[in-house]
């Protein structure tokens, strides 16, 4: 604080060229008035001693009256000065808001919210186009401008604070962004966490419609608002689970029934049946059930559960009526639910307190193993129910009361965990496996995407972030899985759109003719968003260090070529005091697109992991630069 | 304003978010205290209708004791409160202050001195990183932020400042820049001003030493203190006088001496001789004069001349010792000044009050038009002479006392004007004509410039902006002379370089293998100047316009394929609010060098201007979002 106070200091000499200076008379020259006034401000001191009646009726009543009078003039016009004309005495002033400016600043003792320093109103010009009030401290030359106007102008944020305790001091913080540069705890390791995403949490967005009880990975209604499976999200959902798995502890495993060690007392009504049978091609006990329709008929587990929310179960429906139905309690509203999982081709739908999701047509007759977030399942079914103003609960105030089977079918492990990250990260690798364009080796975008100034996009497009956050999936499945070929196959196979121009239906562009670029959004023109090709290359780089052979070449040579574009042409986005989010101003002649603080601590995040695995000091020098930016540093002006 | 104060109170609205609410009592809701204490601050009624001792008098003495008692007391609470503790009257003090600021900007009356508002202190962590003093208004959830932090922090400027009479109120003004925008005044004419060059006063910088009384032109300073011909500046120096020949009145001609129709009474001493003989081959009379050495033998004619302050005269000096000499008084200091002109191999030379300037070893024997600012001339040997702490002049307070002819020669129509620029524009145009590189076409600088970051240019670089300044003086010079083909000559030479690459020594240099660009400063690697870039089209525009067939041509097709390269990059430049000077970030791998605000005004004045010769919308909705950051608005982030 003190080096910032001596800029300060010289911040207001120099300010003497443009203040209308006014002699500012020393303490020791102070006008004979001003020091009279003083007196007359100062508290008398014989109000400490006695009653002031007593001491009146000792005293001669004509001096008493002559004293009064004159106190009563002095003490006046004392009050009259005070009020209207602070201006006369600046040096008093002075010194008691200097005083009390330190006090606030250098004790939390009590009493500062009484410190007050008199200012004069000042119309402030802006630019000649309007005004606004300011405030005026003529006797230090400063102007002090209001908060809420800067904000707008220069778009920076505060807010005032308070510590913990009523002692501490009221505090107005200023930040030039809100945005959080994470810093790489080493060398970047494409077995590891990707990026920072273990602070990722896909599932909780707004833009998350629910986790698809048939695919087990999230659908988005960013774009579309009937859901769709975005491919780009469904990767960040898995790389996030991948990443927590490595980061969090080892997550609490119940077991609840396995028909083998662990057992539980099924409620078993008369009309219904459970049996433990074996299972001879799974070598191990499974359950049967058979119920009639109807809750009633369910046979099910009362439960307690409070913090273990992850249900996972191996289940194989017989009949299209067939059901799971887990009951949650919010503790919090005392209102319980009842979660549904169907054998139905249905997303998810709410009646009252029932949530129903539906594990596809197609899981008729077929082991499923599903893994539920209970908290995350219950909470996207009150959105849905009411999308208005839905509760929001908390994951601590639940509880698992019952599980209960309805129909015909069998079932195997259920367990309720902490989490189980890898059951999540699998599903979503899984669905990679499945859903990719054989041909273009694209998992394609099945809505529109308009972006301003640029043809849409129609339905089917291919985002080279997607590619890339595809391909991080699937390396890491390959790698994880420890060599399960089908998911190399379809990262190698990823690769394919990254060589083929946007025009073509692929993913490449070309800067000026020269520089190649993996575009997050293929537009004609190009638009060169700078995160989504980084990213691009995060999956290039990722697939080059866990793949074999001629597949690692492919990626590596992806990948040294987009660096090679990236090296080019990473200025291009520096504003100076910020970055862009794209090229688009280029492209289409408009003002450039500038990213806001959070795809700008993007940028930064991104080139400080870059620079782990590249040596050149231009990354590591930008993204030092970027840094500085969000704490209000700027480029030089010449 | 209004617009404005709408904006501000919902900015205000907004900001509750950030801000600690207080309640805010309504102005009903007064409490009974709060009553009581406005009550005590009034100014008693009474003190206006007559002296209070006599008032006293005619009362009961208790009972006035009793009165005054109370007085005393209340009013002395009433300052204790208000000393120590505003915060206690939130309500009150509100109230005031608003009336006051209402006041303040509502009107222009007197008092608005006496205005001010009682804010508290308050610290504000900047960035988290340093503190300042900020004030805060709790009860309008507002913070005021220092003005003194804004300008570093954010580089704007501002100051107060009060109208012409006492009543009017003092205001800030806040500028987001200082530099000012030319609107063009009509689509531009390469025959008439050169942009808004008619405001432009070469002579008078600091950086230029002083015209050469040899050629006519300045000598700049800029990179070499000794002094040098800078072509770029020189054409400015041409254009500037070409403009204000067109924009100026009429000068004042005041003919002295033209051995014919206007002839002086010259004081001629006993030893020296001055004739008006006939010269056969000029058809006209001329002076012959001849004098011993010795100021006293000189020549004279006495003036009392104040306004017309150049001087034209013909001349030729027969003798090494030759020369003419104008004797100039200040008047404001009453201390007169000897300008001498010798034939000799100088540039300027000052000796206490007489300053020599050379008119070079080559013009013995041969008539010379000279022309001189003698205002320039004598600030110029002022500076010359004391560099720590010249003298200003002012050119209202000379008056040319004397002319004087010393040694052997001729001389002819003398005349004082106050102005001749077409002199001046054609001593600048021959100096182009005579100081071309033949083999390259270039006008050499002869200094080294080092830009940062860039391998040191050597002294005979060749600029793009001084080829282009160098064309757009030709042509003007080949156009109002009638066709002189001399200057079509070498400005069609002086294309040359344009077609060179900078490594070979020509000002060429390509974008990214793809877009040609003529550099200002012909850097390894390119450093793509803005303005110098676009000034170097303004050239081959005005040949373009100019010359006749084959070299309007050439001229034409190297301004289009600029005009590509422009349109093509022109949003390179474009930060979202402000402007890069140069693309040296792109080649350098560097912080963008950001334009300081008087280069990007120069960049909207480049735009506008060729908005009005190309109706590409591109040129102009960039000019207008550009001249837009100079009122901090800013290009949208996403």
């Amino acid at each position: 604080m003190s080096e910032y106070l001596s800029v300060d200091a010289s911040g207001r000499a120099s300010s003497s060229d443009v203040h209308t200076l006014s002699a500012q008379p020393t303490p020791s020259s102070k006008s004979t008035l001003q020091q009279q006034r003083e007196a007359a401000l100062r508290k008398p001191q014989y109000l400490k001693r006695e009653p002031l009646v007593f001491f009146i009726m000792r005293l001669n009543l004509k001096a008493v009256l002559l004293l009064l009078t004159v106190a009563v003039m002095v003490i006046t016009l004392g009050i009259y000065m005070r009020c209207a004309a602070f201006s006369f005495s600046p040096d008093f002033v002075r010194q008691l808001s200097r005083r009390q400016a330190f006090e606030t600043l250098s004790s939390s003792a009590a009493g500062q919210d009484l410190a007050s320093t008199p200012l004069q109103d000042i119309e402030c010009a802006i630019n000649q186009e309007y005004s606004i009030h300011c405030k005026r401290d003529e006797n230090a030359n400063e102007v002090y401008v209001p908060f809420s106007f800067l904000r707008q102008y220069f778009d920076v944020s505060g807010a005032v604070t308070t510590g913990g305790s009523s002692n501490d001091a009221a505090k107005f913080n200023w930040m030039h962004s809100n945005a959080k540069v994470n810093l790489p705890k080493g060398k970047y390791d494409p077995r590891g966490v990707f990026m920072y995403f273990e602070n990722y949490n896909v599932e909780v967005r707004d833009r998350v419609k629910c986790i698809s009880a048939a695919e087990g990975v999230p659908v988005s209604t960013q774009w579309e608002k009937h859901g769709y499976f975005y491919p780009t999200q469904i990767a960040q959902f898995a790389l996030a689970h991948y990443s927590k798995n490595l980061t969090e502890q080892t997550p609490r495993i119940h077991i609840l029934e396995d028909a083998d060690g662990n057992q539980m007392d099924w409620n078993t009504p008369k009309t219904s049946n459970m049996t433990r049978i074996w299972h001879h091609k799974f070598n191990t006990s499974i359950v049967q059930f058979e119920t009639t329709i109807g809750y009633e008929s369910a046979i099910s587990i009362q439960l307690n559960q409070t913090q273990d929310l992850v249900l996972s179960v191996d289940l194989l429906l017989v009949t299209n009526s067939s059901s799971l139905m887990v009951t949650v309690l919010n503790r919090d509203t005392k209102h319980s639910y009842n979660l549904h999982y169907l054998a139905a081709e249905l997303l998810l739908s709410v009646q009252e307190s029932n949530i129903y999701y539906g594990l596809g047509a197609g899981s008729l007759n077929k082991w499923r193993h599903i893994t539920r977030d209970l908290h995350i399942d219950l909470q996207k079914g009150i959105v849905m129910g009411d999308k208005r103003s839905p509760l929001k609960v908390r994951r601590s105030d639940l509880e698992v009361l019952s599980i209960a089977f309805l129909g015909i079918g069998f079932y195997d492990n259920i367990t309720l965990s902490t989490s189980d990250h890898l059951a999540h990260f699998y599903d979503a690798a899984e669905w990679f496996v499945h859903n990719q364009d054989i041909k273009t080796g694209g998992w394609t975008n099945p809505v529109r995407r308009s972006l301003n100034g640029f043809a849409e996009l129609r339905p089917g497009w291919i985002s080279a972030m997607g590619q890339g956050h595809a391909i991080s999936v699937l390396a890491r499945a390959y790698w994880h899985s420890g060599g399960d070929t089908r998911y190399l196959k379809a990262a190698s196979l990823g690769l394919q759109p990254y060589r083929i121009y946007s025009r073509d239906g692929g993913v490449l562009a070309q800067f000026m003719d020269k520089y190649y670029w993996y575009e997050e959004y293929p537009t004609t023109p190009a638009s060169y968003v700078l995160n989504g090709f980084i990213y691009s290359l995060l999956g290039l780089y990722d697939l080059n260090s866990t793949a074999p052979g001629k597949i690692a070449r492919e990626a590596g040579k992806l990948f040294a070529q987009g660096m090679h574009s990236l090296k080019k042409m990473l200025l291009l986005y520096d504003t100076g005091s910020g970055t862009s989010y794209d090229l688009r101003h280029l492209s289409l002649g408009v003002a450039p697109n500038l990213a806001r603080w959070d795809y700008h601590a993007t940028h930064v995040n991104q080139l400080l992991l870059l620079a782990t695995i590249d040596s050149d000091p231009l990354i590591a020098q930008t993204a030092e630069r970027w840094k500085g930016y969000m704490f209000g540093k700027r480029a030089k002006h010449n």
